[in-house]
């Protein structure tokens, strides 16, 4: 990275060592130049480099720093170039290191020495710190777009789910009935924290820090709120060495992503659970699935497995960038090209699986027959059965007791509670009475008695859906 | 973790298994008991238990579960209790597992039998998610008074230092003078970053879980709502699956703290170079300093090596936390408990760091002159020559060629730019003229030129400095 | 840490400065003093720094630099302490910062100014690089004998389940059978790398630094030869700059340690599939299990829960101490006092894990119906028949087509391959014979079949167990 | 990953689900198959893959499942396909989603049926297993290879500065002389560490999992041990289950680079300090350097800089594997495609840091005076005097009193200690004579009397030299 807020001389482009002339007495070592350079991935961040660029021509003219005749020849090439480049006829050259010197590069051959005045007032290190922010930015908002498409079709399967009944776990142990739209509802509220996580990092993310040049700002008279505006930026960094230093905000987003794909994670856990031989709850399907070559049984749940071993890929590029930024003293260092691909990559991954997910999540079925099967299994109302005794006035330690001995019964029996005879269960308490099967040990009674904010009767979900759709109204305003 | 609503039997509480009574056929394996067991570490949660089980008794009491009596017997018993644990005489019992069974064990000890009342509604799954919510805000709000102790500090230091200058470095190699005080507000915006996430933080941390019992609700007619008021929650939690399982809140203040600790860990480099024989910028007072018992010129940075250390715990408690939940099926599972330390450690380890800090940058005494004469070497207005030349309307080439010449001039005579003669200047351009001095080469015309915001000049430096002030204002209304 | 290769100066052990003496004006702040302190987790030392101190003394009596007398004076002394420390009459102090100087302190207080000739020609740096060698080798040979124990436990279930047949998974889908020994071999050989992991780690943590003093060797003319061979040293270590400076044997032990915690983590998760609702596999006796206080029908796998959930609390451990060490110029610095609490938590991890396996794992008890049932359901052996098909000469293509059919036909008639009748499966090919049960069909002829070294046929897997045997007794030797 | 040990049927290789067939109603989702493709990134492996299934087709004809002439015909498709890949020609199809399938299509398309037979006793589990297994080990060569000439590099600069003096630094803090050569030597011991652990990773890389098929073994009589004794395997895997479901090998492996990072990064750290402008310790050549397009004076240390910044990138490829494998139910399960990128980005990046280390450590000119010049200053040979003193006879707490003393005029005076005048010395102790300049006070004293197995002394730092040749001798036979 150079330090120079004045256009850099370029004058012999395939000498990399040319960029900062005789103080070098050797050019620099063929692999070392490949080795330090970063054209080959941060390229893509052109589209944003040149915005920049054009922007930054924009304020230099309206301050007096450039005609507007140069400006417009300006902005009339990178226009060029960015057509050449998404035409695929862009030359990319390792020996010019990077996007910025290659896209100067190439400006300065068209339109001659003007392209070399467009570096004036600035230098790659405010140009990087503000092209990274801009790309952050833009892919922030293809993200949380995805967050509202998976988030819809959560709302979209638990509605046709409120009254499927399926057993809630606790210690992957039966512990009590829930409904399925409310346990899909438990994977909305989760995405829910992500998109505001990911909101509050794009408001640190939207702070431009071009005009703060190498690392203490130019001698030129620019004006930073105008590029700002024309950028779109909410607000202008506050200090040029902490500008073109600190990469905390790709930290964040990073953490956030950590946070989806752990999110991703446990969901995919569920989703290879119910779709295993023993589970059976849910079918996947099977576009989202892979098969065996030999064995016509067998129907992979690819996608969740993946996006499961996918998170540990996030985690690692969150580590990566805490270590990279922990020992650096002000303000760049050469450390901080290694800001971008784990960067990249734990964008390209979040937006990879929740596509995938954003996709499959609303093809989901429910095999609303073995849920409900497997939730009658394991005595899961007999907490119900203790409510409703001590409801009628009995101590909690003797309906415990009286609770332990009807499922020892039906143990014995091989009976859930709601098969046995209304005689089996009285002889343990005669306060149990006919309406024990309808306000206690059935499924849908359990579940509906659940009634409160946050608790999983179908009133509730229903309610609790209701409520989803405007937060997301409000959360995407 | 049991995965009742209902109060649990400790009819035997100096045997394990008797929480769950007859289903099981052996007694908990001493070994495992212990290994299982987390009141050693949980216990520091007592005073947020004790006030959530005194908001829950009020609720309860309110809605009609609980008598006014019962309440207040409740009630009183807990501040008893909490007295005993203040007062150190308190027994802490490993077979009673956590805190809440050694707290509600206790009660009934106390109150008798409507101690167990206390537990009505809710289970321990939604009790510690609770308690490690209320837990964490407090000290969120802890570490943000020490946030903002440092902070003030900080400009306290800068304005001391608006006038001070020093080499800035990129690449450690110096590039261009700023001001000491400049410096101090790169270090200062960091911080203020780091307050933003926390504020972020909290808060997804305030909202209630209780009432989640646990894992699907309660059948008693709780009202969250006035739970939440009694205990200052913004909000009750929406899903009781999602409210008893997750911990991304957790893991989101990790994430923070570790940013924190990054932002801490690369101030300490600084002072630990600047502190160096070999730079000398900076006098840590002795008091935050140790020394050797033979070499009398020792004088060792302790406070900051050992911060610039922490900081790859908390990376690592941040890790620990990521990879807990990652492949979690919902609900509870034993897995989470294992959420605690890493949490704790993580925020004592950003308190005692910031307590340091916020104790040492007051007393930090530079060394101005040493930090001037290393300015003065190096060229650090080379830049300016050249800004200087292409405003009189030399061609940036030309400028660049001129001034490389007077560096190399500079280099033969060991003599910095602003050392050599103005005839021995123009030998190289004749634009050059007497005002070079104040208007380029000098650290003073240097640093005053940088004059937009973000910029060195000591004059932005003091518009920062106040504007930072009433940005504390804002932040910590 | 001092950098001292000479007794220090502990005239005034209340004030922590005194140390160091005349250069520092003022006293450590006591906050400074407790934060920096490391005496409240580095005690665990003592055995390892008295026994250090020992061979020290002895080897400087063998040069000379001691006399007999002075030497069994310290010899004496130390012994005295050691036994006060077990006894717990030893007093801790803080302001003597840590382990060494405590111990060193006390020595001083017991047998007067001899005390302190123990530091010659040793400096605390050495000192605690010495002492945590000493410690982790003991540590990983108390490891290894866990390992052992659990390997061991392993062998014995297997052997008892050699022909136990359960249904073999990939990607949690039915994919052949297995046998029960089988899959208990897969975990005995994750563990035996974990061991031959540990003891190449051990060579390389037993070596010895002492004699490197502060960085540079000291000027007495010790014989560090002598004083490895007193401690069970393999080596000393050939440079002091090196042996006082690197960590990297904490953390290749950490690895070791999160590749152990990752394969229980592995087994656990399994354990925690079998015992529920959905596979009931197998059983986890009652003492290593918790129940809940309601639901009687509750037991809950706390311990691999637990253990699952505590890899992620080693894999923090490794994160820490990397981060730790990655930017520290040389030698000595203060962030390695760091390098404990990181280390002594992977140890205690993974020992108190590993305790619980090889409790439990001998323990376990399979379902052998549950497992032969889910086995024959999933039509395992499809596999089976189209290699039976393929050796009667009948090209892949056409056999794949054929069993594709025939699965058809028992995915409509609800009944598994080898259900169907030798008619019904002729229908598809006349090349199927009676045999084709025998050879192919059941779950027998599919184990059986597979018949090589690394197969799942009992007669393989007896095998394997007889070799394990032998190999554990190499391993160990 | 399919979970067959026959061969695929890849009738329909434009459409994914062919591989499958009628089980599956629909075809693969277009953004699913890329999604869940790996082709794009394991076709790195082509060697191997090809290498793997030359001895696989040699050894099936050896046990008879295939003639003589298939497995030749089968080994010249596989010859003509290697060409063709290297040649470039190749065409990579995702929809044949890896390395394996896209080979084995092509190969059947060169020679017909017989080109599907070569899948026969093998499954892609076990030929995945296997290619990650000879790829890592031919890297690991490679990387062992890089090592030697970087230690090689090390040694020869080294004994070119046996008698170099510079600083020995604690806390960054001037503490006593040590030589350049010492100094190289501590790097160099480092890495020796880091070749051991490499090797003894290579040892468990080196085993082979083929003929574990999908996860059970074959039914075919495979003769693995031929097998491995093709491919170079020092032995097969005991237990096909744990063959093609662990990965720890790859987890070594990223541990082990993660410390060749660690150590890189370190050796980083020192020379960034030492060729700022405040140390000046060492000049890198050019032609490793970056400078800038305006400061003439500028020459940055790109190499170290990144390559310190290269060291969180592995880490974090670490605890992505960690993660990755740590809930993972046996056997294979597609989370495991996500091993190859963290370990190929841990394999390229130590490769390309060893390089560029390997390139420069020989280059590196070390400024001799001014390190003597910094060894002079800040009493670094303190601990000298006092030990000298000690030798006669005086009590260590009056020698350090006294040094103390003389310390305290040298500051006085602008002095160090061997700049004072004897009678200036003797003004504190009677006992100084004129030999404490020879024997104490100079930096060739102080460096000459550590004398012992890894002490300065040039003396030793020559021997330990030839020691290391000898070992490199032994570790690289």
């Amino acid at each position: 990275m150079t330090t120079s807020s004045n256009p850099p001389n370029s004058a012999a482009p395939n000498q990399t060592s040319g960029m900062w002339g005789g103080r070098f007495s050797e050019a620099t070592d063929a692999f070392v130049a490949e080795f330090t350079a970063s054209v080959q991935f941060d390229q893509r961040f052109y589209k944003q480099d040149i915005a920049g660029s054009i922007a930054h021509a924009t304020m230099l003219a309206k301050v007096g720093v450039l005609t507007e005749a140069e400006r417009d020849d300006i902005i009339e090439g990178l226009s060029t170039i960015r057509a050449e480049i998404e035409a695929g006829t862009f030359e990319w050259r390792i020996d010019l290191e990077d996007v910025h010197m290659n896209i100067e590069s190439r400006l300065t051959q068209r339109i001659g020495i003007t392209g070399k005045k467009l570096h004036t007032g600035r230098s790659r290190n405010d140009q990087v710190a503000t092209d990274i922010r801009l790309y952050l930015r833009d892919e922030i908002d293809d993200i949380l777009g995805l967050l509202e498409r998976l988030q819809k079709g959560l709302l979209g399967l638990a509605a046709k789910n409120v009254n499927t009944i399926m057993p809630g776990f606790t210690h992957l142990q039966t512990a009590q009935p829930v409904t399925f739209g409310h346990h899909l509802l438990a994977w909305f509220e989760m995405l829910v924290r992500d998109t505001e996580r990911l909101q509050d990092c794009r408001k640190r993310v939207n702070r431009m820090p071009l005009g703060s040049a190498a690392l203490a700002g130019t001698t030129y008279p620019i004006d930073r709120a105008y590029t700002a505006e024309l950028l779109g930026f909410e607000a202008v960094s506050e200090n040029s060495l902490d500008a073109v230093s600190d990469r905390d905000f790709a930290i964040e987003f990073n953490a956030a992503a950590s946070l989806i794909m752990m999110h991703l994670s446990r969901m995919s856990e569920e989703l290879i659970l119910w779709t295993s031989a023993q589970f059976k709850f849910v079918n996947i399907p099977d576009r989202f699935c892979t098969g065996s070559s030999i064995m016509p049984q067998k129907k992979n749940p690819d996608v969740p497995e993946l996006i499961r071993g996918k998170s540990g890929r996030v985690f690692g590029d969150l580590v990566s960038l805490l270590t990279l930024m922990k020992g650096q003293p002000l303000a760049y260092n050469k450390d901080n090209q290694e800001d971008k691909e784990p960067l990249f990559d734990a964008i390209d991954t979040v937006r990879g699986s929740l596509m995938a997910f954003a996709d499959m999540i609303p093809a989901l079925v429910p095999n609303v027959e073995i849920m409900r099967e497997a939730a009658l299994r394991g005595f899961s109302t007999a907490t119900d059965l203790a409510d409703y005794l001590v409801k009628k006035g009995v101590a909690f330690r003797d309906a415990h007791e009286i609770v332990g001995k009807a499922v020892a019964l039906g143990v014995a029996e091989e009976k859930d509670l709601s098969e046995l005879t209304l005689e089996q269960l009285q002889q343990f308490s005669d306060l149990i009475t006919a309406d024990v099967f309808d306000k206690a040990l059935t499924l849908e009674a359990s579940v509906n008695a659940r009634d409160h904010i946050g608790g999983t009767s179908p009133k509730q979900v229903e309610a609790a859906i209701a409520r989803a759709h405007k937060r997301l109204e409000q959360l995407y305003a």
